[in-house]
């Protein structure tokens, strides 16, 4: 079998150890989704930690790219070891992590502004680790909110040098108006979201994600501000990882259940990638009639299913 | 002075009281934005106090038309009266009045279904004088929230049939997360906006509006879930004005501030319209080199110039 590195319309579905070996051995930098690749929630997918062993064993790169932005790289590192699924913190990029790294070393944001944070913990941490000054966030001043239509409070600070939006289970209406009058009067505040996904899994269903608790700001700013996304599918998340860890794009693959997010991220930056099935993406969006236009390079049931390889 | 009946790129600026004249004896029926036509904030346009005087005194109908879904038709009532501007509040349509309308008098909404609310009480004040089943809203239940990540607090609920969303204060992750799963889980729950404004103007600037509050469930079912959006520039809100008030569109005139609100309504209601100046929008919308697409049939300083007319 030959291995195309350039997307079709209908990817190859891998299927046998053969199909595997070649994809497993045409790679140096394994770039991998979390949740619905590596665990389904607190469960592993089978085979997943028989496939990174082999991964390390045969000396491949190997970096968990992640859009959830609520913890931070120790945060998963204790997700992992809760798995038992040997990682270095150094091999993790959630977009909590990618945001500090881009205001850090791409934006060069000055050590004498603030950033105003919509998020949570995990994001602080990575903003403090960095050196990055935070205000807002979970700051219970900010958070916990009773509903008021005092607009008084909201006051120009010229401390603040950007708004970054992340996943908040904290929003409320004076966070949003704080964030929105920053921005709206100061045009060199940058406008910053740790990802845009609409939605996200869990409980067996999907519930309001990162994305959609942006949106207000997206929304009354429109025609105004446009925001610079940091996570998947966008490049800020790619110069982050590459501040960082230096590989081959061309000898590197992007492993995820979402097209929109990861296919799509591994497109924007020219590396291959493999769908995996068993998460958000359905066969049909691929190969039935009205397949998306966002398609990857391989699809494969699940990454567990390289795990052949090491009994051969 | 010939009044044209279709508007043109460079609509007419009215300046002189001929001109006013015929415009004035062209209208049977005067709907009427409120906050930028008739007062800012707490103060009274001058000269419109005449004016409306002089539209009764000539037995014209008034309707004061209006996007805010804060307040109900009698909380609107004491703003006028404390602005001594005499109306009844039969001629009142904010969005909330105009939503409770909608919901009974064109959707038929089932007296054993119940709508989940975010808004204020204003709205659910109209909600309840229609007899209108309802949840959510002011509720402290939902409305005081500690930032939580326990889902297992949304469930489903069968006796939701709507999901309505207006301006919320109190707006919080709880009270989407629950929005969101009534729209996700069945799609005969309807889902209602009362307007779609991005920001709203109060001293002196703009904050955060309701349209921008309803922007998450919006985005997170975007392509799965359309919402109807009752207030202008939307037909919903002439459907409601429509079940209570009779009147000839080509003998009507929508005076308003806002091009995206105001005058696009009354596009797509087929009624004349007559933009103030003063309000959200800059002559340069108009006369500029780069005009809006939405253009008004007449423009004018302020509905107040109008006054000159019972001087004469």
């Amino acid at each position: 079998m030959t291995i195309p590195t350039t997307t079709t319309t209908q990817p190859p579905f891998l299927r046998t150890p053969e199909e595997y070996k070649a994809l497993f051995d045409s790679v140096d930098t394994f770039l991998l989704d979390c949740d619905g690749v590596i665990y389904h929630g607190p469960v592993v997918v089978p085979g997943v930690k028989a496939v990174l062993q082999m991964m390390r064993d045969a000396g491949k790169k190997v970096i968990f790219v992640t859009n959830n932005a609520t913890k931070s790289r120790a945060m998963y590192k204790k997700t992992f070891d809760k798995l038992d699924i040997p990682v270095h913190e150094s091999e993790i990029f959630g977009s909590a992590y990618a945001s500090a790294v881009y205001m850090r070393d791409v934006l060069n944001f000055p050590a004498d502004k603030r950033v105003y944070v919509l998020g949570e913990k995990g994001l602080e941490d990575e903003l403090d680790a960095k050196g990055i000054q935070r205000t807002g966030g979970t700051d219970p001043e900010d958070r916990v909110f009773l509903p008021s239509m005092d607009f008084s409070v909201y006051q120009p600070d010229p401390s603040i040098g950007a708004v970054l939006c992340g996943f908040d289970s904290g929003i409320n209406y004076k966070k949003l108006c704080k964030a929105y009058s920053y921005l709206r009067d100061d045009p060199n505040v940058h406008f910053l979201l740790t990802n845009q996904d609409k939605t996200f899994p869990t409980h067996g269903t999907t519930f309001v994600g990162s994305g959609s608790l942006s949106a207000p700001l997206v929304f009354a700013l429109q025609g105004k501000r446009e925001p610079t996304v940091i996570g998947k599918p966008n490049k800020p998340m790619m110069d982050a990882i590459i501040a960082e860890h230096h590989f081959d794009p061309a000898r590197a693959l992007m492993v995820g259940d979402n097209l929109a997010t990861d296919i799509a991220f591994s497109q924007t930056c020219g590396m291959r990638s493999l769908l995996v099935m068993g998460g958000v993406t359905h066969k049909e969006e691929v190969y039935g009639e009205n397949p998306s236009p966002v398609v990857p390079t391989f699809v494969i049931e699940s990454l567990g299913d390289l795990a052949v390889l090491q009994k051969n």
